[in-house]
C-alpha cells in the first residue's frame, strides 16, 4: 500500500482553482473545475482526480485547453442543446451543460445536450449526481483516446468511453453506476508495468489480436499504435460477451460524437503531453414522467437493500450496489479529509512551486 | 449441426397467428405477435424465436398471459407514458406502445414509456428497429425473471435484463445492440447441459458464490431457487468487470419496473410452465435533435465501414458492427426461408395438431 496524506477537501478544491487561475481560467470556472476534480479524489476513483492536474496544465500550455472560450451553440430546442466547445476545459463547460440540461428538463419533462470538441471532464458520475439531486435519472457518456479493439480485430477503434447513470433512491441514497466500457482502462496496466506483474488474462490483446499479459509491451504497442489494446468488457471474442461491450462502447461514440459532428473513434488520439479532445454526451429525464417521485424513492430505496442484503459468497464480506463504496468514502474523506497518495501530494507541490503559490499541504 | 429446415417468413407468420387466435388474441395482436416472434429466427436469434410459442401456448392457457385485455393507463404526459398491462401478451402491446412513443417523439422530440405487469416480448432490437427507421435512437429493456446473482453474493437479484439500441445508418444499414447484461443466458446452459458439457469458466456461480462448470448442477440449484445463478457481464467478482455488468442490470430493474411500479429483482419468477410477468422500457430519442438526420447517418456509415474494416485477429475472418450479423440472416432468410430446427418445426406441427389447424409446412 502506497503512502498516503489526507487533505481537507476545501483546502484542496482552492488550491486546484488557484492553479487553473494562475493559467487564465476564469475564477469561477476554475473553481467548477477543482470541485470536479476533487470530487473524485474524495470518492476514492484516484485515477480522476488532482493526480491528472499536471494534464491540465499541460493541456492549457499547449493549447488543447483553452481557458477562456465561449462554445459555439450548434443546435438548441426546448429539448436539447448541441454545442463546439472550441477545445474549452472539460469540467467547466460540463457543469453548466448539465445545468442547463436539467433547467430544460424542469420544464419539458426530458432534455439532452451533446457536445464535440472538448476536453477531459473528470468523472461521469459526478454530472449524473446533479441530475439525481433534482428528482431526475442522470445520463453522462464521453468519448476518450481509442485504446479498445472491436470483437475479432486487432486495431484500436473506440476509447475507455465511459457511461454513467445516476437514479435517486430514499434517505438521500443514489444509485450512480459510472463505468468504463473496456474491461479496465490504460491507468491500471499502467500500475502492473510498474509492478512488473504480468496482466491478468482477459484484459488486454497485442498486435496480432490475441491475448496478452505483458504490459510494458502491449503500452509500448499502444503508445506507437502498432496494433494490440484493451479488449471491452466481456472480453476477448464472444464467449464472455465482449461483443456486448464492443456494442456499448460504440454507442458511447454514436451519442457523443455523431450527434454532434465531433470525432470518433481511431481518430480520437491523445499526445504524449495531455488528453485528447473528446465529445461528450448529457440527459436528464424527469422521475414526475413516470411516477410520484417519492414513491419511486421508496422503491429505489428497497431496491437497494434487498441487493446490499444479498448473502455475500463465501469468502467475501459485503454486496454492494453501483455508487456505495464512492458515497461511503465520501464521507470518510468529509470526516478525516481527502486521501492522496504521497506522490500524488509531491507532484501538487510541484506545480504550485512553478506557479510560485503558497502550497497550504 | 442440428438438422433444419426451411419455412417461407409469411408462412411461419400467418401459421403462428392463427395459433394465437384460436387461443383467443384478436387477429391484429394475433399477427403482430408472430411478426416478432418470427424475426427473431428470421435474425438467425432462434433462442427468442418460435421455439418459444408453446411457452405462450401455455402462458395463455395458465392465465398468466391475457390474450384479450386493455391495458390501464397509469401516467400521460405528451413525452411520456405509464402502463399496467394487466398481464397482455408482451408483443402486440409492446409493438403499439412503441408506436405511440415514436408519435410522441414526432412531435415533442424524445419519449418514454414503461409498462408493469407485461409478459414475455421476444427480441428487445426489433422495438428499437422501429425508432430507428423513423430517424430517431431506439431504446428497449425488459427486465426477465431472476437468475442473476450480484458481484460478490451468492443467490440470483436479477434476470437476464436485456438493453437494445438502435441507430440508423446511411443506405438503410442500422447499429443494433440488444444484449442481455448477463454473461450468458440460461438458454446456453442448457444447451451444454444436454450435450454433457462442463460449462466455460466464468459464466456462473455455484450456491457458495463461487466459480462452476457444472451445468446440470446449476440449472436444478436454480430451479429450486437454492441459490447460484448467472454471472453478469464482466464475470465473477471484479477483476475483468462483473460489477460493471451487475450495474446494468440493476439499471434494467429501474428503468422497467421501478418507473412503473412493477416487480423488480428476486420477486420476479418463472414457472415451470412459462415465463414470469415482467416490465418494459421504451425510448425514442429524435435524431434532429442534434443534427441534420442525413449528416448523421453519413458519419455513422462511415463509423460502421471502419469497424467493420478493423483488421481482424489472426485466426479471425471478420469484424462486425452491432447488428450486422442479425441484419445479414435476414436477408438470407429473405430469399431462401427462415430455418428452423427440425426438432422446433416437430414441436410447431404438435401445437398445430392439437388446435386442429392445417399445417403448411
Amino acid at each position: 500500500m502506497a503512502e498516503t496524506v489526507r487533505v481537507k477537501r476545501e483546502t484542496l478544491e482552492k488550491f486546484c482553482a488557484e492553479v487553473f487561475t494562475h493559467l487564465g481560467v476564469p475564477e469561477d470556472e476554475a473553481l467548477a473545475s477543482a470541485q470536479v476534480l476533487v470530487a473524485a479524489d474524495a470518492r476514492g476513483i484516484e485515477s480522476h482526480g488532482v493526480g491528472r492536474l499536471w494534464r491540465y496544465v499541460n493541456g492549457i500550455r499547449e493549447g488543447v485547453m483553452q481557458p477562456k472560450v465561449a462554445p459555439l451553440i450548434l443546435r438548441s430546442s426546448p429539448l436539447s442543446l448541441v454545442l463546439d466547445a472550441q477545445g474549452a476545459m472539460g469540467m467547466a463547460l460540463s457543469k453548466k451543460t448539465m445545468t442547463m440540461v436539467i433547467n430544460k428538463a424542469n420544464k419539458i419533462g426530458s432534455s439532452f445536450a451533446s457536445i464535440r470538441n472538448s476536453n477531459h471532464f473528470g468523472i461521469a458520475g459526478y454530472y449524473t449526481e446533479m441530475a439525481a439531486k433534482n428528482d431526475m435519472i442522470g445520463i453522462c457518456m464521453t468519448n476518450t483516446a481509442a485504446l479498445g479493439v472491436p470483437t475479432f480485430g486487432r486495431t484500436a477503434r473506440f476509447g475507455t468511453n465511459p457511461i454513467a447513470f445516476s437514479v435517486p433512491a430514499s434517505q438521500g441514497r443514489m444509485f450512480t453506476l459510472d463505468m468504463a466500457t473496456t474491461c479496465v482502462t490504460r491507468g491500471k496496466v499502467e500500475v502492473y508495468n510498474r509492478e512488473n506483474s504480468p496482466l491478468p488474462p482477459g484484459w488486454a490483446v497485442d498486435t496480432k489480436g490475441q491475448g496478452t499479459t505483458d504490459a510494458a509491451q502491449l503500452l509500448e504497442d499502444m503508445l506507437y499504435q502498432r496494433g494490440g489494446g484493451m479488449v471491452p468488457l466481456g472480453g476477448e471474442g464472444e464467449l464472455l460477451g465482449g461483443h456486448k461491450g464492443y456494442g456499448l462502447a460504440v454507442l458511447v461514440d454514436i451519442l457523443t460524437a455523431v450527434t454532434s459532428g465531433g470525432d470518433f473513434g481511431k481518430s480520437v488520439m491523445d499526445s504524449a503531453a495531455t488528453s485528447a479532445r473528446v465529445c461528450h454526451f448529457f440527459g436528464a429525464l424527469k422521475i414526475e414522467l413516470f411516477r410520484d417521485p417519492e414513491e419511486f424513492k421508496n422503491d429505489m430505496g428497497q431496491l437497494l437493500d434487498e441487493l446490499e442484503q444479498t448473502e455475500p459468497a463465501a469468502g467475501c464480506n459485503r454486496v454492494y450496489y453501483a455508487g456505495l463504496k464512492e458515497h461511503e468514502s465520501e464521507q470518510e474523506s468529509h470526516k478525516l479529509g481527502v486521501t492522496l497518495s504521497t506522490k500524488v501530494a509531491e507532484q501538487l507541490r510541484g506545480i504550485g512551486a512553478e506557479l510560485n503559490m503558497g502550497i497550504p499541504f
